[in-house]
């Protein structure tokens, strides 16, 4: 399986990130934000869109 | 490996793909747009923003 981590990054740089969702499948545009979906069909809706990606270490970056 | 194929999004809908570049591995954001890098070290650089993830499915959706 190849679902990532993602991480919601704040405003100090690489340093400052927290987790937001563990084995996440999809993540779709929703409204004013993004919905990330996990592959437990867990869903989490985040004001913020996909910031960038580093899909060999599994994560994701969102920002606000 | 967890890479992805990334894909133009079109304004046709889900049909409406074409393919940008296989095995990315980082997409980072680069002055008015993204920058993706693949796992062979190749780099493009594309006028859009991330749209949407299906990383179970190995896809990197992007829009301009």
């Amino acid at each position: 399986m190849c679902e990532a981590n993602a991480y919601l990054l704040g405003n100090d740089g690489e340093s400052d990130e927290t987790l937001l969702m563990e084995a996440v499948d999809k993540i779709e545009p929703d409204e004013d934000g993004i919905r990330l979906v996990s592959i437990f069909g867990e869903q989490k809706f985040i004001k913020g869109h996909v910031h960038s990606l580093s899909l060999v270490d599994h994560k994701v970056y969102i920002k606000q």
